[in-house]
Parts: C-alpha cells; sequence; structure tokens
C-alpha cells in the first residue's frame, strides 16, 4: 500500500470508511467540508479507543482536541452498546484521561434536517473555536510520523513522553532517532547502542508462529495491579516446550525495553507507536502466564 | 418501497448513489452541505439527460437552474465518453434546451485539496447567486409530483405544458386532474370524460408481455423527420399475428392522446409524466415499424 499521500488522499480514505452507514457519512462529510478550509486540523474517523468501560470505536476523533463524535444510527441501539472485540493489532487510542465524547444520536433529531444540521453545526462551531486557542498545535499531513524531516522538533524536548504520541513508519527509523544509526530492515529485539542497560523492543500484537504477544486488556487485571490498559504487555511462547526456558531465562533480567510496538492505523499503514520503558514484572510473570512487562515510565529523557 | 420521505431522507437518497465513487461524493457531498442551509434548492444526484449527441448522466443536477455538474473521476477518461445505453422505463430529461453543464476534472485539480475545494465553491457561489434572481421558484419536497394539495397552482394556469415537467404518482391522480373523476387502478389506456375526442395513455417504455414501446431514440431517424428526443412513441405488438391488425385499426384513427409515461425517477419511485398531446403518425407508422405517434403539442389547455 502506498504510505505517501496528500491532503485530499487523506480525506478521501478517511471519508471511505462511513459510506456504509449513510446518516454516519451525512455527518462526517458535513463535518469535514466545514473544517478543511483548514488545513491544519487533523480528523479522523472510526478510531479505536480504549475507555475504563471496554473498547469502543469512535466515529469520528480530533487528535489535537482529544474530542470524539460519535453518531448512534437509528434502529441499531442494541448493536452498538455491545463491546467491541478488538483486534490487538489495531492502533488503540486510550481515551481515559482528558478526552470527551460528544454524540449525535439520530433518533433524537427526529429525522429533521435542520435539527441534525443544527446539531453538527454546534460541534464544527466548537471545532473552529477550540482552533482559536493560545496552545493549539497545528497539525500537518505526516506529523502522525517522525521522519529525518521534523525529528528535531521531538530531539529538542530532551525526552520523548508517550503523550506526545510518537509513531515511527519503521524499525529504522524509531531506533535511529534514539541514536542507533542502522540503515535497512531490523529485528524485533535488539540491544540500543545509546542507552546502556536498554533494548529496543518492537513487538507484534497478534498471534505469530512463535509468539502470543498481547496488551492486557482485561480490567479487572489491571485494576488489581493498580494498572491501565497500555501498563502490561504479556508475552507468551506458543511452543509448550520452551515455556519453561523462556520464563527462567528472562525473569531475572533487568533490561530496560524501550517499546514500540507494532500497530495497523486507523489508513491500513503499519505505525510503530512509543509506548514507554517497561521492565519485567516478576509478581505477575509465571510459566502459566507468560512474561508480564510493566510499563516504569512514560517518558524517556534522551 | 416508501414513497412519502422528508428531507433529509431525500438527501440521504440522493447522496447514496455516489458513495461508490470517492471524488464524485467528495464533490457532491461538498455542495449538499453548503446548499442545504436552504431547503428550497433540489439537487438530484445521477440523473439520466439525453443530449444531441446521446444519453448521459449527469452526476449532480439543479433542476431549477438547469444546471448540471459531472465529476470526472482520474483515470477514468475512456469509460466516461462512452455513449450510455440507457434503460428505457428511466425518467430522462431532455437537456437539448437551456441545460448547462459544468465540469470538475479531477485530474485537472493535481489531486490538490484546496485547488479541488475552490472549484466545488465556484459552483456553489453560481447555485446560491442563482437562487437570489427573482425568477427563483423555490422548490419544496413533493413539489416534483402534482397531488390533490398542490393542484391548484397547475390549473390556475389555465394549461399543462411540457416545460412544466408535470408528474403523478399514479394513473389516477393524473387522470382526475384533468377531470377524470374516478378512484382505484386505472388501465393504461382510456377515453377521456372531460375532453372529446381524447384519450389519456400511459405507455410503459419497456418489453412487456405484449408492446413493445418506446421513446423514439435513434437521431439520424429523429432529425430526417425533423423532430428531437420525446417527439415519436413508437409502438409494436409482440405477437406478429396481429401486426397488421393492430396496424389497419390504428392508422386512420383522429385520437388524439393525452400521453403520460410511466417513468422510474432516480429515487425508484414510479412516476408518470406528461409529455404532451400526441397523434398517429400517417407516414412513419408501417405494420414493420408499428404505430408511430407523434407530439403535436406540448401544451394541452384545460
Amino acid at each position: 500500500m502506498k504510505s505517501e499521500m496528500n491532503l485530499l488522499e487523506y480525506n478521501l480514505r478517511q471519508l471511505r470508511r462511513s459510506y456504509k452507514k449513510e446518516y454516519e457519512n451525512y455527518v462526517v462529510s458535513r463535518v469535514f467540508h466545514a473544517v478543511n478550509k483548514y488545513d491544519d486540523i487533523q480528523l479522523v474517523t472510526q478510531q479505536y479507543v480504549k475507555r475504563p468501560e471496554g473498547f469502543a470505536l469512535t466515529d469520528l476523533y480530533f487528535p489535537q482536541f482529544k474530542l470524539h463524535v460519535e453518531i448512534d444510527e437509528p434502529h441499531h441501539d442494541v448493536e452498538q452498546n455491545t463491546v467491541l472485540d478488538v483486534n490487538r493489532e489495531l492502533d488503540v487510542i486510550n481515551a481515559a484521561e482528558g478526552h470527551r465524547f460528544k454524540r449525535i444520536n439520530i433518533n433524537d433529531t427526529n429525522f429533521e434536517l435542520d435539527k441534525l444540521n443544527r446539531k453538527i453545526d454546534e460541534i464544527i462551531e466548537e471545532i473552529l473555536t477550540l482552533r482559536e486557542n493560545v496552545d493549539f498545535k497545528p497539525w500537518k499531513l505526516g506529523d502522525e510520523y517522525i521522519t529525518d524531516e521534523n525529528k528535531q522538533t521531538f530531539l529538542q524536548k530532551g525526552y520523548i513522553d508517550v503523550e506526545d504520541n510518537l509513531r515511527f513508519r519503521t524499525i529504522m527509523d524509531a531506533s535511529n532517532f534514539l541514536g542507533q544509526d542502522v540503515k535497512g530492515m531490523q529485528k524485533a529485539w535488539f540491544r540500543s547502542k545509546a542507552y546502556p542497560g536498554h533494548y529496543f523492543w518492537f513487538p507484534k500484537f497478534y498471534k505469530n508462529s512463535l509468539w502470543d504477544n498481547k496488551l492486557v486488556d482485561e480490567s479487572e487485571f489491571l485494576k488489581d495491579n493498580g494498572c491501565v490498559f497500555g501498563d502490561l504487555i504479556q508475552e507468551r511462547p506458543l511452543n509448550p516446550d520452551i515455556k519453561n526456558s523462556h520464563f527462567e531465562s528472562i525473569v531475572n533480567s533487568d533490561i530496560k525495553r524501550i517499546v514500540f510496538p507494532r500497530f495497523i492505523d486507523n489508513l491500513g499503514f503499519v505505525v510503530y507507536r512509543f509506548m514507554g520503558i517497561y521492565e519485567v514484572d516478576k509478581m505477575l510473570s509465571s510459566v502459566e502466564n507468560g512474561m508480564i512487562y510493566k510499563r516504569v515510565s512514560k517518558r524517556f529523557v534522551i
């Protein structure tokens, strides 16, 4: 899949995903056309989010404002309240803190065009007002990915932080950003040249031939351990013969893992997103559970 | 199919037909959202039109302004220039006179969002300017059909004219409008009570079990006879045994036919549209060709 695209194609790709539901398409396209006179507002459709009550899919998402719009198609109440079972590969936003959710319920508009338009236009107005805030950070297409061109801004900060939502197109881009200085393809696990005691880890959150890795997402298990979604990574070898040796060889390791899981973003592109520094959690890990890595820091000084 | 709908559903139905082509959907939805703050502008998508050079399908049509917008998707040049073979049942607009066609060629925009938006916005501006004209006739949903509620306006004129694009939902509505005073289902051919020497005719332009009727659309044949699309109706019995008797029994008839062909409009509804007064054309009719009826008047004094 082509990963280079311009703003028009970006818009088309985002809009494309709302064709199946026609009220949603109406709402989404209205918002798009109203705000796209500014090319510095990012709009994302069909964003998977993790909320305290489970996974959800928001129809329209403005990352800069942490604002989500959900559109309730008429006659689909039951379906919409179902908790989603989300493909682990998907780039899920943790919407636990600071995110706001607006809802447009088509039934509530009484199917009147005027009423629906007013509801949509209120949201548009709010977006355009938020854009006037002094702390508004203009978006530029491509900003989602850190590349050689735009990396200086982030390097100057002196740290990387999960909050900054740092995404890279390749393992090479991510590791070189942190001083690795390599070319070409890289493995998913290797020692950092610049940061002693640290390894890079680019886990894939789906069952592949050898591993079954995932972000721990069972709410109770997380809560019991004072954790939220994203804090714990579970790693299990699929071959039962190596469960023991895998556990024994790693459980006492004090290696710090700089973790960039491989996700598929909502346009279908592979992305490696910085999720923090993780260490083996000796309490939670076991031969049965596999290794559990716990996030020890969301920020990494560079 | 439900034939009652409100303005929101009308919009959704119109938009729905442009989902397959994403540039077209982008253009069409942008125009929709810009003009639908006024509920008196009618927008029609995917309108079949007859032009001197053949049938065409216009992506966006404003009946009040006789203005069409055609969107050329990129990389489809050949396909788009193909002459369409149009289902005879379809409600085709004769766009020979006074109609204007605007074209948005996506290739010409260089795939730049800004440029494309500007092109679309020019058209939007033109539409809104045309709406300010003194001779602008506000549209109201349902105006496309003449019913008991709105028929007075047309009756007061003292005539009906093809130019007014009069559409009826049922044979009963159409014939009662012209003084027939009947209830329930009607046949497609019956004598007028109010207008001596006249018959109502509601032909179907597709091959049914008995007849093969059509609007004559071969350009040369029309031109040779000084006619345009819509001027000639060809009627042929499918049973070869009755060709002769059919011809003989009708060719000398001087009955005037008040003709409302049955069409399927672009939202899928059946519509009977007034096309004028027709008489047998003795020159053009033959056992071989079947009967040819020629339009003798586009206006009928009532």
